[in-house]
């Protein structure tokens, strides 16, 4: 199958996975917590995750799925198809706010980013990208953004780096810049710098499918996405990530290694 | 003129700033592409303010108005009818995104919330109160939210008071809470509270008119809007804002008060 085929494939299933959601969204989400408060599941995010991989097994038989939920493989190398599959990103907004989430989807080739989707559900507007084709809004092309470096644009970021002293220089990135915006949902603030509302995006501790996609995404509109160290995001392990315009990543890596 | 038809007349004025804001938005794309040109923003806030001046200056000849861009009055006491306008806020947002701002009215009669706007002009979303009849969205009332405590739901903050440290208990009320959200516009954060989206929104030095539409939400819907000691809040001034489900105001304020 080519990619415009597998493009047209995973749209249709994303376009199946909204009508389940907006059909879903108002019944008992059986709201489970994971390692925390803040860190919850519902059964939603499980029967998402579990129709994907059973429509990606069914159409590629042996293909690699990392999912957050469990359904898809242990995957211990990136060699051949590799599919990321969050069913639900921003798990909590889903349930506190029914709306500022996103599902997403990634598919590498031996570590490299073939095909991403991040879809606002809510708001009806999927960002996609096929290697080479840039991103699109709903099938529009969007614009590179403006290469701003961290003191001329806003960035975005979480509220674990602001709130906690893990990394307490992101709050002076966040400081140096005009001002910082925090949505919740990787996804979602992965769209925000791939539309230039921000520059850049700094987050700890993501998983390889909070990731995938918006890589891709950076990839294609000529911006960059790192560890805090400027070392290569590993799609096997969970990263501290910076997404950003080309200076403002210069900027941000500047401030994190001091 | 009746509480309604000042209501019909308003909501007529603001869908006449929503086509000029879109209209002009579009229009001067390409100069803001190039440049991220505050100037001509300066100029939309300017002339939006100074319609809405004329506007009220003409159906309501001798009401005091209290705008963020100067066309208003000295207005030194809230006796008698007082407009509160802020013809964009979330200037920021405006020149980076051009999304994600709002235009706020407040109307205040001896001190007393009558009337009350924020439109989410991007979105058309227009957040509307007059006393005694609860808060609607685009003429639908909206559900009174849940009484949250501070540890049961998100809140929303700004960015000086996560990356600046004037007020270090606020990012450890953000740590107590299920996690943070910054948009970077209080009308659109005001939004944000009265509609559950999270449980508090606390912001420092807000002028008058970035708080009187949603404190007047507040009120219609059950909830609290104090300064951060628990002060009344003074239009008369700039203040240290909660605004806060009754639950999560006692926790916010025991922990501020520390």
């Amino acid at each position: 199958m080519s990619i415009a085929e597998r493009d047209t494939l995973i749209k249709k299933w994303l376009s199946e996975i909204k009508d389940y959601i907006i059909d879903q969204k108002d019944s008992n989400l059986d709201v489970e917590q994971k390692t925390a408060d803040n860190d919850l599941v519902t059964r939603m995010d499980k029967s998402i995750e579990e129709q994907l991989v059973n429509k990606i097994r069914e159409a590629f038989p042996g293909e690699k799925i990392v999912g957050e939920e469990g359904f898809g493989d242990e995957v211990n190398s990136l060699d051949g198809t590799v599919w990321f599959i969050d069913p639900i990103d921003g798990t909590l907004n889903f349930v506190m706010q029914q709306e500022n989430f996103a599902v997403m989807i990634g598919v590498y080739v031996d570590g490299i980013g073939q095909l991403g989707y991040i879809y606002d559900i809510t708001h009806d507007k999927l960002y996609s990208s096929t290697k080479g084709d840039g991103v699109r809004c709903n099938g529009q092309p969007i614009a590179k953004p403006a290469d701003l470096s961290l003191s001329k644009g806003l960035i975005a970021s979480s509220s674990a780096l602001m709130c906690k002293d893990k990394y307490p220089a992101v709050r002076t990135v966040g400081a140096e810049s005009l001002g910082v915006r925090m949505l919740g949902s990787a996804g979602l603030e992965s769209i925000e710098v791939a539309k230039g509302n921000v520059s850049a995006y700094i987050a700890s501790n993501l998983k390889p499918w909070d990731i995938a996609p918006g890589l891709l995404f950076m990839e294609e509109l000529g911006m960059i996405g790192t560890q805090f160290n400027s070392k290569p995001i590993d799609l096997l392990n969970n990263n501290n990530i910076v997404f950003a315009t080309k200076n403002a990543h210069k900027d941000i890596i500047d401030i994190l290694g001091e």
